[in-house]
């Protein structure tokens, strides 16, 4: 049987074309080629924001700053909670890509499948099951995150900072996510088998 | 960093304890040894039943009529329906192992990501779309199924047979799920990096 | 006013024709004439699956494992169950069916109502309603089991094998609801007015 | 087995003491004699909202209006309305009362249970479908009613009086379902086998 | 830009014309004379119920006795379950109409928009917020309500008859909400600058 | 009666204390001082952000390209979007602060209240309530858009790009939204009584 593929060839449904690579200015060239070395390809969330030079740059200023800058939460624990807004959100492109990240740094091939199916049924230490229960909640209920959510994550060792993180990195996806679905963004297919 | 690793060693959260295979009656023996040689292992919801031969006879006895018997549906398009009813509710266990029954059977290595992560964004024949579709509704508003949800079936080219066997298998998934979430069955670790 | 009675008078949406009784296997004939005698009819159920004796006898294994064979929990309290998780997915044929059964077996014609319409309003024996809170939990957010759900049903006096029992007859239910409501399954119109 | 019942004696949960009816008003004990013999009993709410003879006539004064007079919708129409409303919201007291009130107008004796249990499960006229829908949509989600929702009304043969009252017989039964649960009103149990 | 103004003109969706004032019958009209000088206009849910002397007489006979009369609750404490109601039923009438009247019973100009659009938000005492929280439990899962529910409001202060008139008043409100909006019925746009 | 006003005085729940605005960057000094002349105040969320220079510019910089720079998509209907997703996620702050600039922007004093209420009870152009009605889908069942809904948006006049600005300011209040709500960043007061 030969059927076709599962997985759209589209970027996006969109039709915006983004420009050669070589039109791109000098530093997000840069950028790409940096993405490139470390990642083995150009993600396609970068490749579909370099239609328009200062959208991929907002775009990028607030990833780098939240997932690869300073932070009480390590890179595995931010990539964790992506994993988790991602799941609620069934975004696709972002399950894939941040499952993909979640095992490589995890080393544990079966977390980031463990995270996109029902994270739930994870052995997690108890201060990452509150800081992903956080994050769970303020994905499918905001309006009912209240004091008493927060202090749990302080009880299970979170100081202001790290609470702001955790807050901040989920609140962002619930943004990447709907950004994604909204214009059907495909992952690249390389995350698939990478790391399994 | 020596991480504990994210995934519960147990069968399931219930202490009943399977006797070892060479107690068990022969025939299941038998038929264990034949999921051990096309399998690679024995399936733990196998495992877990088997502490009570009449029930594992009985859940075997309803597996094998609609999963592997003579149905108008392939063992893929079963398969596809079982991941997508086993998305809809979350069930770790079943992703686990139906999602790996996907890749396999599809050649297609991404489409068991696809239909764990969010149906909607595969790229599907027509046919197939419309019977995971029903597989979802059955799932999430069994009360509002309707004379028209099965004209669409019928307009997708399926029969009246066809359909009887896309709502018993959906249905079927929908005991399974309930089951491995209530006793917090654990699937086989070897599904995950088969077929990838 | 000559209005047309309100119950469809078909056995199923699906164009499947059952054989006339008589050309079943023999076993089966036997197992239809038993319900005669102690139901007073043949379930609808029956007579549905009858058209395809393999999904008939793998159907009734497991139902009389479940519901009539040995177990911790009592005829009644499997009946209960049956009719919570079945209002929880408005399903009118198992509503029909099990809460005539609870009305029977509890000699109590109120009960198969009040659980019907909400079961939060019966005055129930604590275990019971733990019980069937289990139940319903698993019917409506199977994803959000968690072991903390399994200890109360320990702390209300179930053991192992009795919360076994009440996860897979629960399963099982959300299992022939969707099916039944899947293809329009019409019950008995006996059932209404028995045991009131 | 000596079951305790299942339905709790009380009136309501709150501990308000209705008077004895002799020492009502005068033309409030004339309509509760006018219930005892038309009803055959004193329905529990109109005991428990006399404790408060202010508020016991502005509920008797919107209900007799609403179910009582003059319509566009039959009496049976408006209790079929109270019904799909009641089991939307899952009311015990109003599923049993006007339940039995659909058996008795109706003189189809499946009738009342069938909106009890899943309304798109009956064999209805298109109009008092369409009926129901609106009133089903208009109890869980309000907030999505739409011209659109009013137009399929008026396809369905109603004019503006027509769905004032769809209107404000299903906004009516919101308030009471409410208000019965949220005191745990228990409904007369004479009601469960009359007109069966 | 000359945008048109965002809020339609009519009074309801439906053609049913409300008389002149002068031909209502005399207590009526003085009571639309009340309503003039103490809010300033005559109410649109007033004109609108006008069509039928009857249904108005019933309204207002219940809104006064729930809003106006003698209660262990203040009036801006009724108001305020009044808009924490028609928020989580997104009524846009009631949401201008009752959170103008929190904004004059408070004289706290930031409480009616709070409730409005999150009453978790806000600032309150302790009884006034387990208040709120009973009647926006009443109104987005009544089904759910326990004993446990009415516990909280009497170790928040309330009296059994407190505890009626918080369930009657976000009851009433669970109807007028249903009615304006399945009507369309449009607030006075004098309510939106006042009290501001 | 002395009521303690309803709104908390906290700029948010952490204790994360922003530097004096003299210590910050002289950009960002610079930045801050347009504010005050534009809006007649720092907003809030710029406030609260201060604490991490960084944070605040990967926030402004993403804020004024979608909000403030070029696109097909008005600024006015910009802030139409924030209200619509801020009311579905009941998001305070951001109701309380795109509200007021949807009644400043649009000069029509009742517009940002009906977008806070309910958007649907608004008198729109079709093409901002296609417009509306996808960025509400997306917030509340970001899943299931599908091509069908861009369909809709291309059919109302809007171009590739302009669906690009929709989906990524409905996203971004979904960021904005959750993290104002999970740390409970309370909005200015003055934008309460401003432009009504």
């Amino acid at each position: 049987m030969s059927r076709t593929p599962s997985q759209p060839k589209h970027l996006t449904a969109l039709r915006l074309r983004p420009p050669p690579r070589a039109k791109l200015a000098a530093d997000l060239q840069k950028y790409f080629a940096v993405c490139d070395e470390k990642i083995g390809f150009l993600p396609n969330v970068l490749a579909a924001y370099s239609f328009h030079e200062k959208k991929l740059r907002a775009f990028i200023g607030m990833y780098n700053d939240l997932m690869l800058d300073d932070s009480p939460l390590s890179k595995l624990e931010r990539e964790m909670i992506a994993v988790v807004v991602s799941s609620a959100n069934r975004c696709y492109y972002c399950q894939v890509a941040h499952g993909q990240a979640v095992r490589e740094l995890s080393g544990d091939p079966v977390l980031g499948e463990l995270l996109v199916m029902n994270y739930r049924a994870a052995k997690l230490p108890r201060a990452q099951r509150a800081m992903l229960d956080f994050a769970h909640k303020m994905t499918v209920t905001p309006d009912a995150i209240a004091e008493s959510d927060r202090r749990k994550l302080r009880r299970a060792g979170f100081n202001e900072r790290a609470i702001w993180d955790i807050a901040s990195v989920a609140s962002f996806f619930n943004m990447t996510n709907r950004m994604a679905t909204a214009i059907d963004m495909m992952p690249n297919e390389k995350y698939h088998s990478a790391h399994r």
